[in-house]
């Protein structure tokens, strides 16, 4: 649906007097302390299918014979991602990912965020106790402002309770790759589908010792060498991009996070958070696409509101305050001085003219505010 | 129901006048020549078990801070089996596996068997076309008396079509074994539970240099040298032997075998192939177990007889041909000269007694008879 708007809608054309967009559909990061959100990742979803047969087979009377589709599948999922590290293990992934500044750094530091209670959170307390980072700062980087593999499952295999030997005929692997600034879905659909061709190919090797080489009418290596020989499998590789969104970032620099900011700190009396979100907004993209206007995403509830699962709740002091932050945030964006975004609206610049320093930062988006 | 049968009936109480048996529940190799069948696998069915949270976790929110279960099992389904040799990776799994003799290899050589066919009955002809082994003595050797391993899925992770953003708390993967005589399936569940949870303990490993050592306070290894830290996935794993079963090998030289060859070279004019089978008919061992009597496979289908499938079918010449083994082959019982195995019924052989060579080849499996 929103691509489709964004395809028909051309900014100017499109809710074309608004000024600055606010969504409120996302939360705080702890339940005390108010935060202002500016990025949001983005995802790549691969389906990776192998098939060996055109039915399924049966473990005992054809086991041993054939290539089974399960052991190329679970070799091409192993070579994905490390196990222990979370690390993607996909050649170029990291490239376009931008490293991290002094000043990013300083978001993280004054972020209010309790370890403990993200592992309840999580579930992981009972289990194993353990994150892929103990500190405050990698986690949330890892949760935020990297990308991150995760392996959803098989179909095609055996999946219930009980005991079935059965060689599946065909399986699909599905993942995902959740991405971040720099990171286009088309490109790395690209990189992911290239990489897991090349595992394919060189999922066996076999090193043959040549001891004598007196065979008659054979031509073979000298005595005693070894080469090594890599064959792939011969089964049936297709690897697809089902569907991928671009990740959102933003400028907490823009008047309209300035505008926020001001109405926050009045309420409460502290800075706010700035955070970001591991998932997607798809709208977020949307309206700042189809407008070229600075999109802000204004949490107003608690991370332990429960979001559309049950016994759902909304804090009465975080209504009253939402109340009162929404009102000034209004107030504070009605005294920014200068030209009005919509009135001054000109050619979105370039993804060019995008890279100039400072240009992205200063958050706006038309020609003549750079 | 046959573990029941066999604990409670002892040799001597259970079909006590019953002299051989014959079974024939199997099918012939291929349609056109008969065979007798010698030997069946065993199998050991596995699930391992790798938890990360209490309940699953959604890909965008928590993707990148937690050890993803799925990323385990993935690493230790991949490093059972080999692809594009099926080659078993367990340490110790070809202890057992008896080599192949000489004699044996005789029996593989006059086999009829269709390679070409087989790979119509496999249904890998319109897919890859290629099987684990080019030629017939290795693909049937593959089948029957080597063991192997089949991936058959996983419960608990996504496995419906479509694109789920899960990380699955819980993840049971499936495999099994199909074992083979001198494999037995508490010993090899023994060395498979030992093998995955070594693998499990290394699934991530890092090197960690230092370059310095004068960070005050802290005693660290000499500059410029090099560690090795190994490290395990902090989730919690659980490998179980679901249900295991042994092979079964009976010999081809005891009267019982030698008077159905004779019944069919009668009726066929053509001695018969000596198979073995993939899988398991588990009330051939509980008879063998409970009367200490030989047992013989005497099958009398062809191989597209789709037994228990769509269009079941016999053929017309295999019936009229099967009475006439089948008669045969009691008229030859009839003519065995000595003693009958069910009178001189003795105390059956000690393991130890059984590895005397010649012991069991001769087929006899009471004291008095070796």
């Amino acid at each position: 649906m929103f691509e489709v708007i964004a395809e028909q809608a051309k900014p100017g054309k499109f809710l074309n007097d608004v000024d600055f967009f606010c969504i409120s559909d996302n939360y705080w990061l702890g339940k005390h302390k108010p935060c202002i959100t500016y990025g949001l990742r983005g995802i790549a979803y691969f389906e990776v299918t192998v098939q060996c047969a055109e039915q399924d087979l049966h473990s005992g009377v054809m086991g041993g014979t054939v290539h089974e589709a399960m052991t190329d599948l679970v070799h091409l999922m192993a070579s994905l991602v490390e196990p222990g590290t979370g690390k993607i293990l996909i050649d170029g992934i990291m490239d376009g990912v931008a490293p991290v500044t002094d000043k990013e750094r300083e978001l993280y530091d004054v972020i209010e965020f309790d370890i403990e209670e993200y592992k309840d959170d999580c579930k992981v307390k009972s289990v194993s106790n353990k994150l892929l980072n103990d500190d405050k700062t990698s986690l949330l980087m890892g949760r935020w402002r990297y990308p991150s593999l995760s392996l959803h499952g098989i179909e095609g295999a055996f999946s219930d309770t009980g005991a079935k030997t059965v060689i599946p005929a065909k399986v699909l692997g599905k993942f995902s790759i959740r991405l971040v600034p720099g990171q286009d879905p088309e490109s790395i659909g690209k990189l992911t589908k290239d990489y897991l061709e090349k595992v394919f190919a060189k999922v066996s090797s076999l090193h043959i010792s040549f001891l004598s080489s007196t065979i008659p009418y054979l031509v073979l290596p000298p005595a005693n060498t070894s080469i090594l020989l890599q064959f792939g499998s011969p089964n049936k590789l297709d690897v697809e991009l089902s569907h991928g969104a671009k990740a959102w970032l933003s400028s907490i620099t823009h008047p309209n996070y300035e505008a926020a900011s001001k109405a926050i700190e009045r309420v409460y009396g502290i800075k706010p958070d700035y955070t970001r979100e591991g998932g997607s907004i798809p709208i977020t993209s949307a309206f700042e696409d189809c407008t070229q206007m600075n999109v802000l995403l204004l949490p107003v509830g608690a991370c332990d509101d429960m979001a559309h699962s049950q016994n759902e709740k909304f804090d009465r002091s975080n209504l009253v305050n939402a109340i009162k932050v929404l009102g000034l945030y209004i107030h504070e964006l009605g005294s920014i001085q200068g030209p009005k975004p919509s009135l001054c609206r000109c050619e979105p610049l370039s993804e060019e003219e995008l890279m100039i320093p400072g240009a992205f930062l200063k958050g706006f988006k038309c020609k003549c505010e750079i």
